[in-house]
């Protein structure tokens, strides 16, 4: 294994993409990375949320925790 | 990726706004936000606590752990 | 953001006051907030606590584990 | 605040008295507190565990983990 | 309160004795203590495992992580 | 036991191969690993996204914080 | 108490034997334990895995997040 494969796993490949953030507490949040640190805190700019079945909720602006993050996709 | 990328995600842009912070425990509260700190404890003001179905609560003052919070959205 | 805006949240505002403690059991408990340390452990006097629909059950003195804090509200 | 105000919480007050003790696993014990320590694990002894609307059961010794404390009531 | 009360609650006295270890995933183990570390790791010899009103299962040997004890009785 | 086999348990077996990631939160994922570390952050690329019965979900890069890992299998 | 009692619970009495890992996800792993470490977190090869009533599925190898381990037995 190279010294390299063993760096933190970084977000630097998703910044001001549009991702997709599966929440632990069940909701999904899509909208543009602009922000990020080392404990996953993550911004989002203009969202859209989902829960279920219901209509997606916008929010100009989200912070979710690194805490509550369960997994980032593209 | 710039340094200034990976310093810790901020409350700055959400200091004295109205906020809606999505809790663990399933409530969600929206008020104005006085006074936070690096545990993402937070202090917000006139406060309106809902949960579920049901009509919303008011609060003068609400302390929010910061291991209970899921989201701050605007 | 000035530099007095990061400092830990405080439960200095809620001393000797009744307070009502959200925990993350579901209970909530009604007492005069005697004590607290940086843990956030409390010990409330005089207390109610609340679970579903059920009547109250007093208690002369509860310790409320830090970890069990949901929130705080007055 | 005074700087008394916060020393951690502990149980002193609580010692080899009679004390309720909510678990996290949602069981209550009820026994006289003989030990405790920095974790908050606690020893009771002569203890009765009720669970739901079973019949108590009797424990000579009981070893609760600080973890799975969520309050200790009088 | 005299300084050896604050000393770590410890499992000596429960060692080489029958036990019931109550876990935090709902199953109980009875049998004899025989290993214990400071993280609560326990290792249990002879042992039946209840889960709800099942019969119980025998096992030689198990090791129960301390992070998955609740409680500990006899 | 040989001090080898306290090495801590490496994910090098699996880089570059298809695994099959189990969540926490329910979802299983499989893909390819093209990237992990020391907190079990995992970066599959090519990924199918399964959740009880309904249909896979298809991503061209997930990552799954480690904290949201429960196991990886081949 | 003597002092050998305090070293840390190990798992060398079980490597290279077949044990049974319960996780926390409430699935079940049985095959032969090839490596752990220090966190718990353990390989497996030629393992069974079973959940609640369903068939077991086989993998070739199975590596088990010491976070998710609630107890191993023989």
């Amino acid at each position: 294994m190279k010294e390299e494969d063993k760096e933190q796993v970084g977000l630097e490949k998703f910044l001001n993409s549009v991702v997709i953030v599966s929440a632990k507490d069940g909701r999904k949040f899509r909208g543009r990375l602009t922000q990020y640190d080392e404990y996953m805190n993550l911004v989002l700019k203009d969202v859209e949320e989902f829960s279920g079945e219901e209509q997606a909720v916008k929010h100009k602006l989200v912070l979710i925790k690194g805490g509550n993050v369960s997994a980032i996709s593209t």
